[in-house]
């Protein structure tokens, strides 16, 4: 169903930027997957194999023998061809047939979701199509591949929304859980086991998520869970997500713990959490179609400063969707590892994660991870915006 | 612990391949990971990120701020650098301060374990490179991926030992529940739930692991078990692994539903499984150090044509480590998807599957698949060799 959805969708972006055809091109895709795969076929592949979208709308897969029939019951592809000796003849003969003036296929300097063909692979094709004089014909799919995965249908719309739930659920089981004495890895093992009791698997890799951070000598945000405990006076932050039908949800929250006598939190630390909830409240405002990434990063990168706090090391948010990180446009500042991911304009569909974030002295770090839509005309919120400090008595 | 023992072995390897500087680069590596990265570090990074064992014996980890300290505690890297704007500054310093005078990198046309590196942070490298003018030193890491990933340690050999004897239990557990009307989907699903109850992962992708196929009108050999009930008189072979410690095993068995009044398998389907063992015997011991991989393939081959059953669409054997296929070098004939790989030659601790497949007219598909390790004069069984058809009552 999502692989129909998302082999038509790619037709109509081969038209928008006007690309003849499409070609993702992969072989024992369980160790050298093309992240776009699961958007093509149900399985891994073994053998060299071509997934090939044409403009006409015409789609046709060459695989290995024993794939071939995994690959037909997606019910995406019009005709999938087979071989046992080799991809060669049945995928030159088809390119001849199909003669396309343009042939995008999936790499990408700046975009790493779109840069899924190895070079040995690039290697390989320019070969191939050196044989029939089109090897010159090869261009980068970015734009296909970033619009595909970043224009979020609204079956992929609807899984996002029941990981964020699931989140948000387990963010209020764990908080009766969180007190005094608790070690960061007691309250990880806590979420963990929920997750597995739902059936659901983490949005990133199981050391991490959660990542839990108690007390001010954290260490940087994707360390894993110490034996630190959680002590009274001091700020604790979690980052956290889960996968549905595929699609993740990635949040941060964060809680305080009151002090003997306190019965809330203290003026300084709740300096540092509004400051963050104002960070994400006007940068949420300022996003919409055609806003420029980096423009959203900076408007909460200016709150955090004018605060008088230390600007965070990272992106204000970036895309989620198949991975926590995915999509291509972020909303970060200029910086080199970035390329030119900040100078991309926000779209309808995009979903973004914000997440500024400071810390507060001797007390642990402020941070808060927001999940938003991209509408027509402006942005909604997916998770439920988090605007006071969770206190833990 | 075994990323060490691995990082030490990539430096003998420079030595002995006369390669001055070995660079592993990859970002975003939960999205498009380098097989050779869990070799390197124990979890996923984010950053451009480079990887570089040199012939000197220095190693140096170029890495994001917030994956420093998950890569310093494998105890594998001298130095761990960390940026927060970008690789490049640290990488382009220490490049010059090392001055190799040739730079492998993870690509290769013919082994895809070998191609790690996307096209588009190949052409990254060589724009950093070329800054410095050493773009041209680039050359394929193929020699010391493949022998880093073929020639198992003795911690790595354990690993697979542990997964080979659960993969044999649950064969074992599995033969009393086979039974006439059961179907396959019934058989996959009681051999998983005792995966799950050992908590273990498969070897490879759930929907195919195990695959089990019974009868004469079964589909290729990776496909997904179906409703198909097992019948008195047919054939049933299933291809199963799972994975300890990281470690995979692939292995196959062959059973036959004796019917009413039978108490051994007629000579149809005894001939049939008696040139599969055959096959495996003689392959097995032509397995040598320094035999020609594709000979080996040859010596199954003629004993299945010979016995006048059709040549088996696929290798004999392949490599096994931390995906079920690994390695370089394939027991398999000269077909152009194999590329060179079956002209490489055999190496004391590789470890490969044998394989061999027929199919007895009306009843189903002969197969199985053993695990052998070569050895330095021969080769030896890491499965106890299935001699006898498995008889169901």
């Amino acid at each position: 169903m999502l692989i129909q959805e998302k082999v038509n969708q790619a037709k109509q972006l081969l038209e928008e930027f006007t690309i003849d055809c499409w070609i993702t091109f992969v072989r024992e895709s369980q160790l050298n997957g093309d992240p776009i795969l699961p958007y093509l076929v149900s399985a891994d592949v073994t053998w060299h194999s071509a997934f090939i979208v044409s403009r006409s709308g015409e789609t046709r897969a060459i695989v290995g023998l024993y794939d071939q029939k995994t690959v037909e019951d997606t019910g995406a592809w019009d005709q999938v061809d087979s071989f046992v000796e080799g991809v060669k003849a049945p995928f030159i003969s088809y390119m001849r047939e199909l003669n396309p003036s343009s042939i995008a296929v999936n790499y990408s300097v700046d975009s790493e979701i779109c840069d899924g063909i190895t070079h040995g692979m690039l290697l390989t094709l320019q070969e191939l199509l050196g044989e029939i004089g089109m090897a010159n014909r090869l261009i980068s799919a970015e734009p296909i591949v970033s619009a595909l995965r970043e224009r979020k249908t609204e079956s992929e719309l609807d899984a996002i929304r029941a990981a964020i739930q699931n989140t948000e659920e387990i963010f209020d089981l764990v908080t009766p859980f969180i007190k005094p004495g608790r070690t960061e890895k007691e309250i990880a093992a806590f979420m963990k086991a929920e997750v597995e009791r739902r059936g659901l698997e983490l949005s990133w890799e199981e050391m991490v998520c959660p990542a839990v951070f108690t007390g001010p000598a954290t260490a940087g945000a994707h360390y894993e869970p110490t034996d630190r405990e959680v002590e009274r006076g001091h700020i604790l932050n979690m980052d956290f997500g889960v996968r549905v039908d595929g699609y993740c949800s990635d949040m941060q929250r964060t809680f305080y713990i009151l002090k003997e006598g306190e019965t809330a939190a203290p003026a300084d630390v709740l300096d540092g959490f509004d400051t963050i909830v104002k960070a994400v409240t006007d940068s949420f405002n300022a996003m919409h179609p055609g806003a420029v990434a980096k423009d959203i990063d900076k408007v909460a990168r200016d709150v955090v400063v004018d605060g008088g706090y230390d600007e965070f090391p990272h992106a204000l948010g970036h895309q989620v969707g198949r991975f926590s990180h995915d999509g291509t446009a972020i909303l970060g500042p200029m910086w080199e590892k970035y390329r030119s991911k900040p100078l991309r304009k926000l779209e309808q569909d995009m979903v973004f994660t914000i997440e500024p974030r400071l810390t507060v002295e001797d007390r642990g770090v402020a941070t808060i991870e927001e999940m938003v839509v991209i509408t027509s005309d402006g942005a909604d919120f997916l998770s439920h915006q988090q605007t006071e400090i969770i206190l833990i008595g």
